[in-house]
This record gives C-alpha cells, structure tokens and sequence, in this order.
C-alpha cells in the first residue's frame, strides 16, 4: 500500500487521518465523522455510536477493509485519538496539516503534553491525496459508468430546456435524471445559468425564465458508489445570434487542444496552456478567468489541478490513471456565457474521454 | 454590529474571516470562495474572477454589505490576504482557529516574515458563531417560513411511502417535493431508514424495499434564502408491533419532555437531560447515543449543541431567539428505532415549535 510506504519514508510511527475522504479511501467506512489511524502495521477507526452498525455491516461485506480495528468514541474524537495513539504506543505521529485545524492541533499538543504524552506531532502535506492521484482499476471502471450514466442526464435536460421555463425548473429536471439514472446524490448544485446568468461561472439555479436568444450554461453531476463525474453543455434558445456562435466556437476549440495536449508526461500547466492560447488567439484570453480543469474521484474537486503555473497549487505531471475535467469557457459580463466540459482519464499514450454527449451547440 | 465589538474587545487591528458561513454572515456573499477582513471601519471582500459580477450585482441590490470594498484575487487567496493585510495596514490580526488550516497558517506566518511585514496573527474562537447564536429578525421570518414549507413536504413524503418501494424512491419523492416546495437545495442528503436501516441514525437511502411492518425515518430538511430547516418523522408500514408502537411512544415523551424544558436561562445540557432521562426511564438510554439537537441558521449543523456536559462542546444558556432542532431517538440494533424532530425558536417564556407536522406513529 504506497500510503503505508509513506509512513517509512517519514519515519512516522502513525499518520492520523481525519479528511473524511480519506479516511474512505483508506478504509470504505463512509461516515461523515471518524478518525483513522494507519500504523506500521494496522489500521484503526475511531467512529461514535452512530455508525457502530454501519461499520460492522461494512466489515462483514466484500469492502472491508484487512486488519480494521474499530474503536468506538464515546463523546470526544479528540479524546479518544489521544487515548488510542497512547494506547498503541506511537510518539512520532504524523497529521494531515491542510486539514486540521489551528484549534484542534493546539488542543492535541496542549493536552498530550499536559497528560505527559509522549506524543509529538509531525505535519505531513498531501500523504493520501498522492495515492489517490492514480486510479486503480476498480475506480476506473466506477468512473467510467459513472460518467457513462451523464448521457441519459443530459437527453433528459435538453429534452427540458425551452423557452419560458425557469432556470430552477431544469434544476429539477435534471436532479430527476441524475436520481433516475441511480446516482446516490448530486456531486454538486446543479448550475443552470441563462442570458446574463451564463456569464457567472458560479451561479447556480435561479427564478429567471429562460427565453428566445439566451446561451443557457448546464453543469451537473452525480455520485456512483462515492466516485463523482461533472459535464457541462452550453445550449442555445432559438437561433443562437453570430456573437454567440463564435463564442461557443472559440470555447469548443480550446477544449479540442486540451484534450490533444494530455498524455503521460505533460504537465498539467501546458495543458491549461493549450486551452487558454486558443481563446487569446480569439481575443477572449480576459473572459477565460478560471483553470482548465480539476480531478474527479471521490471528490468533485482533487488533484490534479488544470492551471496554470501557481505557487499554491502543486504542479502535477500526468500519469496513467489519472482522471480530471477538461472545461475551458468564456464570459461575457452582460451577454452570457459558455463553457464545455468532459471527464477524462490519462491512459498509455493520451487520454480516453469518459463523458459522451455531443459537444455541438444545440438549438433547444 | 457585535463582531466589530469584538475587534475592540480582543485589542485586535482585523479579523480574517474565512469560513465560508461567517463570510455569508457578515457581507451576503454567498460565494463557495472568499476571504473578509473586518476593520474597526471597513469590511474587505476578496474574491476571484468567477464572482466579480455576482458580488457587483449584490452590491447593487438591497441586500447590499454597507462600506463593503471588494479586492479581486488574481490567484491565490493567501498571497491577496496578505498583500490586502499589508495595504490596510494591520499588525494584531485575529484568525478564526477553528476553520483555518495547520498548513495555511504556517504559510501565513512564514511568507509574512520572510517579506518584513509585520504581522501577528493570532487566534480566536467563535467571534462570529457567537454573533450568529441570536438570530434577528430577518433571520427569524426566514427560519419560520422555511420550516413552514416542510409540512407540505411532509405531506408528499407520507403519500410516497408505501409497502414494495424502495427508500432510495420515497428520497427521490421527498427531494421533489423540496424543490416543488421552493427550497433553493436540500440540507443535508435525505435519511430514509427502513426496518433495520432505521437503526442507524445516520443512514441515507438505499435499495431495501420498504415491507410490512417496517419502521421508516424520514429526516430531511431545505434551505430557504440560505437558512436551514430539519424534520424527523418515523412511520409505520402496516399495522405497528407492540415493539414499535412502545418505543415511538418513549421517544414522543422524551421529546414533549425536551420541547417542555426549553426556555431562556435555561442550560442547553439540561434539556438534552430531559430527554435522556425520559429514555432511560424507558430502559432506553443505550439506545439513545446521540445528542438532543443541534442549531440551526446558515448551517444546518450550529451552536448551540444539545447534548450532555462535554469538553469539546461549548454549554450554552438559551436566549430569545435562538434556533435549533429538539430530536431524541432510540435505535435498537437490527430490529430498528424511531427519531422525532422538530426545530424550535427561544421566544421570552418558552419556545416557539416552528415545523408544524403530526408527530404520532402514522400506518402507511
């Protein structure tokens, strides 16, 4: 298990892992609470009374997870960390420092040295998150069908999108779909963002009325068996006007040259840098001001990063296995928006385009 | 304003604020990015690209953050922080400990030094969580209104269920029902437990086909104009066992004993006490491992916590106007359990019951 070759390599005793992410990736247990603790040699789960069922059904299927011990916290997880680390004699004790708090390590380092703990605790950067950069074969294959399931989402939002129905409306359509197609829950708010609305990357789904002459920007996912997908299309209402048509245009060619530029070796930043050149060849280098592209798994938004070179975001060099969105878009402030998006997976020489919906623009 | 009370009272320059809720708070940006910083006379927003025209359009709506001025971020947040911290000239600058990272603070401090700017950051606690504790009245109309709609959701739910269909089904009949409602999203992933899967308090919804004799929870709550609402009733498929029906009648009194203990100066450890009591007097109180309820407002899950004297949970004494859910439940391993719940509002005298659904064991 590369995480626990992580621990040798830091000479670490243990690593707490408290991203609730991560401590699936590691164990299956689901939960949004618990602690795990991986050791040299084991595996322990701090989990509460709530989830006592759910574990012990877990460790009786095929995903248990080897060697599980579980540890039921009775009120504090903080409490109970320290008492198990006491209790299975580590002293050098990695923590996962992007995601505990200022707050919870001061609590750790106060009490364990005023227990007279002989517990120090070493931070540690992305442990976890780099194993989970390289898909193994089972997540590939739950990827693969989870994005496959999008198709038959986005037939049925197209099939909603018309003029004089709300943005919220087609929220709920394609929500329906997403139930429908047997996601367990939407991977993020569904974004439906027409007209003016399009050009805010972030919007969401609001009261306004879709109508003749709008660019309507769709972005939605679902989660499979923990593992996420994400696609968004740009559809037309009506005849789309000239500018609309070069935009939607500029966008879909940057996309095209992301797509090319991915292959084992390439970093990620020259792959933003594909995408971003097509759009300031086109003048729209301004109306592109977010990155390329983010990693699927079991987050909506992991490594890699598709961006350009940033002193807070680690530069990665693809891999096999890797699966991330390619999703340049332009907007407007004003006029609208468009952005196009796919999830794709690094293979030997180049990568496989996991989502299959036409890219063109549609007339709806 | 209370926060900016604080800044007086900590001799601080700034707070940093960081969690995204805190940031809603304080300015109305309802972004899932952002940093604030409050002055003793100003409020600073930074924000990247993708919400310069959403924050544009806030400012100019009566929603509005009066002597809000907005910094765009060119990339990373952290670097605009400092340079934003640097421009103002802030030295004593607090940061919210319990939602900044290890790893961000170190970055904080090392970067500040190694540029001579002289900054000390140092931490607090609940400046804004205790400010967010008594909601006003804005806050309470919408918290009514929001609980309101749920009747009507309630209403769905319980047409839905019904022997032969499965939970993920009736999740689906409810989430429908939320929108159809007006909520902008749900709150939380909606909970249908049946049979034994009702025994796990935090259960979702899965594939079990709902059976004669089952009991189901349902737990489901939306968010309306960005405030949270929460309802929690269990049903009967058929006609209940004596089982069924004795351990729905201990959970209805332990919650009518909570509901009756709510009042302002009253310790929110002594109405988790009345509830509690009220099972174990049952021979319930194993069965009972969670607390009694958990605020409501922006987070679905906020102070002030319900549950029994705990270290890592701040007591709190009620006062007028504040909001949480009152919901006891008993799970009794693989046969099933039973939760109420409803959310409350402190009013001077008592409390205010704000969902206004039938808690009696209901045959579907």
């Amino acid at each position: 298990m590369r995480v626990r070759e992580s621990l040798d390599a830091l000479s670490l005793d243990a690593l707490v892992v408290t991203s609730a992410v991560n401590i699936r990736y590691l164990s299956n247990h689901a939960g949004s609470a618990g602690v795990l603790v991986l050791t040299r040699d084991g595996v322990h789960l701090l989990v509460d009374f709530r989830y006592r069922d759910g574990v012990r059904m877990l460790q009786e299927s095929p995903a248990a997870c080897p060697g599980l011990r579980v540890w039921e916290v009775p009120a504090s997880y903080d409490e109970a960390l320290l008492m198990c680390l006491a209790e299975i004699g580590s002293s050098l004790v990695g923590f996962e420092a992007a995601h505990v708090t200022v707050s919870k390590h001061d609590w750790w380092q106060r009490t364990s040295a005023s227990r007279n703990l002989a517990i120090t605790f070493r931070s540690t950067e992305r442990v976890v998150e780099q194993a989970r950069l390289i898909k193994d074969t089972a997540e590939i294959e739950t990827l693969r069908e989870a994005a496959r399931r999008l198709s038959d989402v986005a037939t049925a939002a197209f099939a909603g999108v018309r003029e004089g129905v709300s943005e919220r409306h087609v929220a709920g359509v394609i929500e329906s779909a997403m139930r429908a197609a047997g996601y367990e829950r939407v991977a993020f708010d569904t974004i439906v963002g027409s007209g003016p609305n399009a050009a805010l990357p972030h919007y969401r789904a609001g009261d306004r009325m879709l109508s003749s002459g709008d660019l309507v920007v769709l972005d939605f996912g679902g989660v499979l068996d923990g593992y996420c997908c994400d696609l968004t299309r740009t559809v037309s209402i009506g005849s789309p006007s000239a500018e609309a048509r070069q935009l939607h245009a500029a966008v879909f060619d940057a996309q095209r040259a992301a797509l090319a530029a991915v292959r084992p070796g390439v970093e990620t930043s020259v792959v933003d840098a594909a995408a971003r050149s097509v759009l300031e060849e086109h003048g729209l280098g301004a109306a592109f001001g977010h990155g390329t592209g983010h990693g699927l798994g079991l987050d909506i938004h992991e490594e890699p990063r598709i961006t350009w070179p940033r002193p807070d975001v680690p530069s990665v060099t693809h891999a096999p296995g890797m699966a991330f969105t390619i999703e340049p878009g332009a907007y407007l402030s004003g006029f609208g928006g468009v952005r196009i998006e796919d999830d794709v997976l690094v293979t030997e020489t180049g990568c496989e385009v996991l989502t299959s919906v036409p890219r063109e623009l549609k007339n709806l």
